[in-house]
């Protein structure tokens, strides 16, 4: 284990600055994806933008979630107190994953509207959400395997952690699988999931 | 009151930064929006590039907005004693806000010139304008009801405070009824409004 | 003066945070404006990357200055002890023309190849360059009415610095100039200025 | 020497901010050069979102890339004791080499299909791998030649890190040359020398 190093505080904190960092350009880059519209002969500005209302409704989707994983990275990240070299690519892989997802959203504001490609774009989209799950999931669990979460924190809140982030990932499978019968229920099962994140997460429990 | 912590220094700290990070990439995107002009036969570089006034315009209206946001979000800051789960989701809100503007203002620069879309174009963009002001609000006055404000701050000073975030509101209300009527008197508004801010806030005063 | 704040750690890091994100978004945006070449069937894709020469060359001017600006900025910075809301927005208006430069640089891309718009495209390139600099004068002469310069200094190096900043408005005003009488021969007075901006800067002398 | 200045720890932050806000930015930006992909009437979007995985594969392989410069970054500035001037400068051209990446790689996911264009794409990604290296090594001999790296090291850990530095060259080299000739060999031996990467680095040694 002689790469495995003690957390120093400012070793955390660029990890977490350039987390952030992702976290914030990802999150903003968002609004790039939406195309101001072309105007049509037969057609006002006022209808062209309001036509546009499945690209709002994926950037508010998306961008609430990435701010919600931004939260939630910081929280997690005060339970270790030690880190690894590949520790450091897990998250550079999330990261990837979290980079990633304004490719989906501008798709999924494209073709919600048109019925002929809605199941696909309902379905990327919901896969684009798994893919950062997943990512979370890796960390967390090799963290655990390798002992970089800190001990002190109570066994039966480490274990709730864990159940917690791998049925996360039960939604987002659910809304794949659903987006090939009903686009419509898929999108309902991401947005739903999406306000039940927005509630607050439970505290760390230490080991009395 | 479980899930209210008091702010810890360096908790603020990657708040504001992420905040910041936010602000400093929609401010910096805004420059995306302007597209090189395609030059025509007839034309010269130099007109193409002089005819592309409104968007420079939109581009220092919103850099302005966006630089005072800045500087406001971090003097408010200062004022929170403690921090709770829904006022950093009311933040993340907020922040949507901002990073939505890039969008009207592309959209002001692309149609302020024609007479046929001028109205939608403004009212729009005062739309995109009112956004954060109802953003910041919403995080003030959940802040007050929730007791996250500094208690040793003057009650007339919070008082005006919330007055005068109200009263923001107002300008971009009127802007947008104005630009059905009068876009550039719209225009006006939404210039003027921004000039005034251009003046130092009043400094926090706190009880005797 | 009651507006004035002295210059405490923290409001320092949080202003060179900020600017230090808009540098760092601006230099990395420059690189969005060159789009992937369409090659044509008689064309070779070596040859149409070969072709994107005056891109790569605005590409690595634009890189250098901003990234000149970010170190000099850093530099003055340290030579304030005072601030006010004024120098804040003179700060801002600065920033807003370090976020332009990645236009102009597009346009040079796009136009400096062709004969027909390369006089309009170097000069328009120049006047991107002037803005800047105009920007950083204008903070530095506010900064020195007001007394926010550390008293400290030794007051010909004060002089030393007005007179550089004043002076070095003068080659973008002469390439704005000469652009509509040799375009190569402005584009050569801002590469060649460019290049004196590399060597070091004078260092702060105090008063004995 | 007087233009060298011990590495102040704020001074070193700075620097690390600037360059990691950098890496954090062109690494999220690769996921703007895929664009959303234009259905044609005979196409489902399943198939054109899954015609797009030379896109993937390009994001995948650039991100991984950008994420180890920057742990690579973090580790070797530890490094250095004092800094110059043109060390600054030369940083700034290792930035502007990370920063050009996401050019070549939206090259790569536009021509690695077509037969017609491969070799052209790979050689030009392969080379946009190896200017980063070059920057790398320029800043370390930089360093090394005037005295900047920390004389507690071993001289041998030192000369290991010139010898791996150089070497680190020669598979771009190889990829570039192997292009004209074989474009996937290229294409493996830029993700073999990858993955490669992604083995812990060895860890600094001190003089006894």
């Amino acid at each position: 284990m002689s790469d495995t190093d003690h957390l120093h505080t400012n070793e955390t904190q660029r990890i977490e600055a350039f987390s952030d960092g992702v976290f914030a350009i990802a999150i903003t880059l968002l609004i790039i994806e939406i195309g101001v519209p072309r105007v049509t002969e037969s057609e006002s500005l006022s209808d062209a933008l309001g036509d546009l209302w499945p690209s709002y409704g994926a950037y508010v989707l998306s961008f609430v979630m990435i701010g919600i994983y931004w939260a939630n990275h910081h929280s997690v990240f005060r339970l270790f107190i030690r880190i690894d070299h590949f520790f450091l690519m897990l998250n550079v892989f999330f990261l990837m994953c979290i980079a990633f997802l304004p490719f989906p959203t501008a798709v999924l504001g494209e073709y919600l509207k048109g019925a002929e490609h809605r199941d696909a774009a309902v379905g990327f989209y919901a896969f684009g959400l798994l893919l950062p799950a997943l990512g979370w999931l890796s960390f967390w669990l090799y963290a655990n395997a390798r002992g970089l979460v800190d001990e002190r924190l109570a066994p039966e809140y480490v274990r709730f952690l864990t159940v917690q982030f791998l049925l996360s990932l039960i939604p987002y499978v659910l809304a794949i699988a659903m987006s090939f019968l009903n686009a419509w229920a898929a999108v309902g099962i991401c947005v739903g999931f999406t306000l039940l994140y927005l509630l607050p997460p439970r505290r760390p429990r230490y080991s009395p």
